[in-house]
């Protein structure tokens, strides 16, 4: 479908493209990409950048994504299909994540990443190197995941947040520490120790202040504020709302892995 | 003016250009974008980017424009005369700005916001959904205008800063949060309740310590620090300087909005 | 050896590039640019953005500089050997940087800056105006060095670093603060006053806990976490190694400038 290729845009004969893909003004893909069908890629972005930290692994976009202007996407990286990004986004190699994957305006995934279904980060958030995210997890503006426990070292250890989790603007999970399902964290904390499921985590340093599912609604307080996905699932494929609707999670659980769930089951977090 | 478009710059014949305007290279001016006399785009730019949020409404940016490299701006947009921008900026949809607005490198305004006079962001600023932002106002690297009290949630409640507001580095402003006319929010501060007029507000969550008016200059005693514009002149036109040394307001308060107000006159903040 | 010149390149004639310097596509190089032998520059990029602020004084790239995409730097400012940076960094004018420095993605320095051999930032730093950094200095994610005692106003005071300072995420330094030698500062901290040498520095606002060579290791309580050199020398040059293995300091110290130091001997911090 060269038709929908820009002029003006450096795509790789070697490049996979799938049907109905475009291809905006100025950007490049390098070869061994591959693009799935129905996907627009604007301009100015650069696809399968080359790096030796890839092993040769090609960068793998299923379909339908909508990766939008100024992006770039290293080689070695795979996303399930309906990808969305905003503008300038950065994600390197070796991260491997779910279906309906959206990554916010100025998103940094530095690679190495396992990332679940229908993960949704917002402006400036910052994934470092080894992170392991589960499914249906909220990071709002600002947000930042580290993963050196002495910095500078070689010793990084990735956060892990399990399904559902959401941390509001502005947090930051210090190295390996591991936030259990359906937690929230607050605007602007700094967590440095694991929380269990279902917690409201919040300050600097965080502590647990008491049961996510013990909050209400700003606003509407006869209304539980979380599990969030209980009061708010605009977005969402309608096979994952009526599940949801009928108590059955869409996919395995972080704790429950079997051989049906899509990317990101979460191993045991490593030993700190 | 077309010798002024470089000529790898692919300007829409649909575009109106003012004189003297310039384009740089690798820029992209879509369809229906209407740029000010003497406005000068840098190159690997992107104007005008198609939304159907913008509900058809052109991007309009006024005269004497500085757009500098690597920035987007969606459709249904409109800036007064003097934007200023740094680089790799975005801008979405359906946001009205004054006069004189100034956007740092790295600023991420997430549309439907209402901006008055000569507003100034620095780096790395982000502005909410519903943001409404008075006269005269300052953001400085890092600040976040937030505008969700229940994350991930429909109920989109921006903050609104009245005219003169200051509000110092990575400070966060909770949805729904007024701050009055020439306070002073200090560096890294969670703001989560509104704020009177003159306030000095600072820690996380942020309370009043006392009147910004209170405040002396760091290194001269003698001196007043706010209300800021008593000592700080720099940039602004000659009309302004005067009318502030006579003690006249150059344009209609918030709170006094008049005919010959420019584009924001703020409406009472939202109930919360 | 204009085969390393991408054709959609724009490569001003009056540009010097050393051997072997290769440009990507659609990068825009300025007249007066230097580039050093072994050089390569991504495509999406702009070298020697003109600015009147420059005073006419060129963009300097030493010899084996890897600057990656939609990346910008001004004129006048002034790179040692072996600069790399990350995607969409800035750089504005009248910086000198010794040999080795690294930029994260993200990276905003803003002109003005002295900055010693061997400076590592990661991601979204910001370098303020005024800035002095010494030699070995590490900045981690978020970090912003602010430099604006009363903002706004005229007078920049820059933030100073000693030599082999690191400064973990998301930390602010206020204006005129001077950290010493080997010092770390912690997470999320504020950062208001000076700090002597060897300092853990910690909290909102920051105190002195202890010295940072009485910090361990995490996960190894046998090894002193700081000063980080004795442990950590990946990515450092053999000549540097081998110095620190035999006790000897790589350059003058700031405090101790000699003749053969590269550019950044720290003049004393300004009065405050």
């Amino acid at each position: 479908m060269s038709s929908l290729i820009h002029p003006s845009a450096l795509v790789s004969p070697l490049a996979e493209l799938g049907n109905n893909v475009s291809i905006g003004p100025f950007t490049v893909v390098h070869p061994g990409t591959r693009i799935g069908s129905g996907s627009r890629i604007d301009g100015h972005c650069e696809l399968g950048y080359p790096t030796p930290l890839a092993d040769g692994l090609p960068l793998i976009i299923g379909s339908g994504a909508v990766i939008r202007s100024h992006s770039i996407f290293y080689q070695g990286s795979t996303f399930g299909d309906g990808l969305v990004t905003g503008h300038h986004v950065t994600v390197r190699e070796k991260t491997v994540a779910g279906p309906g994957f959206q990554i916010g305006t100025f998103g940094d995934i530095q690679g190495h990443c396992e990332i679940g279904a229908y993960v949704k980060t917002q402006s400036s958030v910052t994934i470092g190197q080894k992170s392991r995210i589960g499914h249906f997890v909220w990071l709002f503006p600002g947000v930042l995941l580290t993963n050196d426990p002495n910095p500078p070292s070689n010793d990084l250890q990735g956060v892990t947040l399990e399904d559902y989790v959401v941390v509001a603007v502005k947090s930051t999970l210090l190295p390996g520490v591991r936030i259990g399902r359906h937690s929230f964290v607050t605007a602007h904390a700094l967590v440095a120790q694991d929380m269990p499921a279902d917690s409201l985590v919040s300050g600097t340093p965080a502590k647990r202040l008491c049961k996510a599912s013990d909050m209400r609604l700003k606003g509407d307080l006869r209304v539980r504020a979380y599990p969030w996905n209980k009061r708010f699932v605009r977005g969402y494929p309608d096979h994952v709302v009526e599940q949801w609707a009928n108590g059955i999670e869409p996919f395995a659980l972080a704790e429950d892995p079997s051989d049906d769930a899509p990317t990101a089951k979460l191993p045991p977090a490593p030993g700190r």
